[in-house]
């Protein structure tokens, strides 16, 4: 059912009306169409032992992972963010790591949730496309990519920043992305590279390590367009299979949590 | 010795001579007007215990506590904002509460110190002080303020926040003031209130809870003086009398931090 629904009717549903559908298990891919304007976020979850270490971490590297809501120990309902949501379900597909593998990949979270867990939000690119579109910037999200650039460690977290890359078209526009995105500082901020992709690490941009919406066949950069990199979010991912932590959930790649919070609410400045 | 310093003197020193100064006891007062343009930073310290609490009350109260760094259990040496530095030495003046009363001001806090803390620097509005300055804005810093404005709780955590007052000459400069702090979100960030004191719970403007540098004498506002609130980072020390913490060690107010960072390096945008 949920497949047969039409962009358009995705854009204006209401976070709340999302969320139920996801909830019921009526949608279970992207989200980045979904509730136009609204912050969307990436979601983190670790025991409470291995919590402190996680916020250090957040704290310390503010661009690939800016904390927008931590919950208290077992308490699934993100306060701050959207009161009525409940983290184990209303995410449309979730990643389970143990010991740094990844284990499942489930559509509810339920059966894992423990007293003890602390759940992370961090804000998402995803969040400010919505604002490039509607100052009509004109870009195309290519996909997210491991790089050579370190995070700084903090504790038994460490690992290399994932980005993601949209070509943006001029210079004017790619001026203006930068401009807009520095604003939003809880969705990343400012771009972390720009230009060539193997100065940081990125063999080969046609092929992003993790695929966005309806990204995999690339056109090619045409000359007229810049490639502008910004932290993503999946870096906490990356950083729980290097850290071989006992447990960490996290979204899958791409399908992520629609907050109550307009991006217009949490901008900078 | 110190106390002979001229004004013009102490602006011009580096953090590393000034922290030098005060770790061999020759300054231990107000540190307002040190190390033109360098960030300061408020100084939290808590057991590891309460670490994921009070790092989550800062997450959750970024304009009062927005964290520049977290170190690592043990670990006295701020490695990202000043890594030659000594927390337990470099500060003036120090506060020391226990199980929520104040029982000490030590200017050196060796002796108290364990394996298992866990220091906070927090942005501090001294530093964005000398963007005002630089900027030709006209204000006097009146002092510090307890408010009925709530923090969000987190844990143990809870309690007012502090505000500090400036009085700022004319609407132009008021609104250049707010743009400006505005950029610097870790120095607290823009004004959290503006004008009347009394609708935030302060009785008398001119009976500051903590006065800064020279504010005992307080000249009356004139009737071009706009009054604008910041958020301001005693707010912990509050926080940890209400919360009658174990432990916590605080910088004593205005003898603050100076990082090696410029205040041009951490500003957003």
């Amino acid at each position: 059912m949920a497949k047969d629904m039409r962009e358009a009717d995705l854009k204006e549903m209401t976070p709340e009306e999302f969320r139920n559908m996801v909830r019921n298990g009526k949608w279970t891919e992207w989200t980045g169409m979904a509730c136009r304007g609204y912050a969307q976020a990436n979601l983190a979850i670790v025991p409470k032992e291995n919590a402190l270490d996680f916020l250090t971490f957040c704290v310390r590297n503010p661009r690939p992972c800016p904390v927008v809501e931590v919950t208290d120990p077992g308490n699934p309902h993100p306060a701050l963010m959207a009161p009525g949501a409940d983290l184990r379900t209303d995410l449309p597909k979730y990643r389970v790591f143990k010991g740094g593998e990844l284990v499942d990949e489930p559509t509810d979270i339920s059966k894992y949730w423990r007293d003890d867990f602390v759940a992370f939000l961090l804000g998402c690119s995803l969040s400010f496309d919505w604002v490039l579109r509607e100052a009509d910037v004109k870009f195309r999200l290519l996909g997210a990519y491991s790089t050579n650039l370190p995070t700084i460690p903090a504790g038994i977290f460490h690992g290399p920043t994932v980005v993601t890359c949209r070509l943006v078209k001029g210079d004017r526009d790619a001026v203006r992305a930068i401009q807009l995105s520095s604003r939003h500082l809880f969705a990343h901020g400012a771009p972390i590279h720009i230009g060539d992709p193997k100065t940081i690490g990125i063999n080969d941009l046609y092929k992003p390590d993790m695929a966005h919406g309806d990204s995999p066949n690339i056109l090619p950069q045409t000359a007229d367009e810049i490639a502008l990199y910004w932290a993503c979010g999946v870096t906490p991912q990356t950083v729980a299979m290097a850290a071989k932590s006992s447990l960490m959930i996290t979204h899958f790649p791409g399908c992520m949590f629609v907050t109550d919070k307009l991006c217009s609410e949490l901008v900078v400045l």
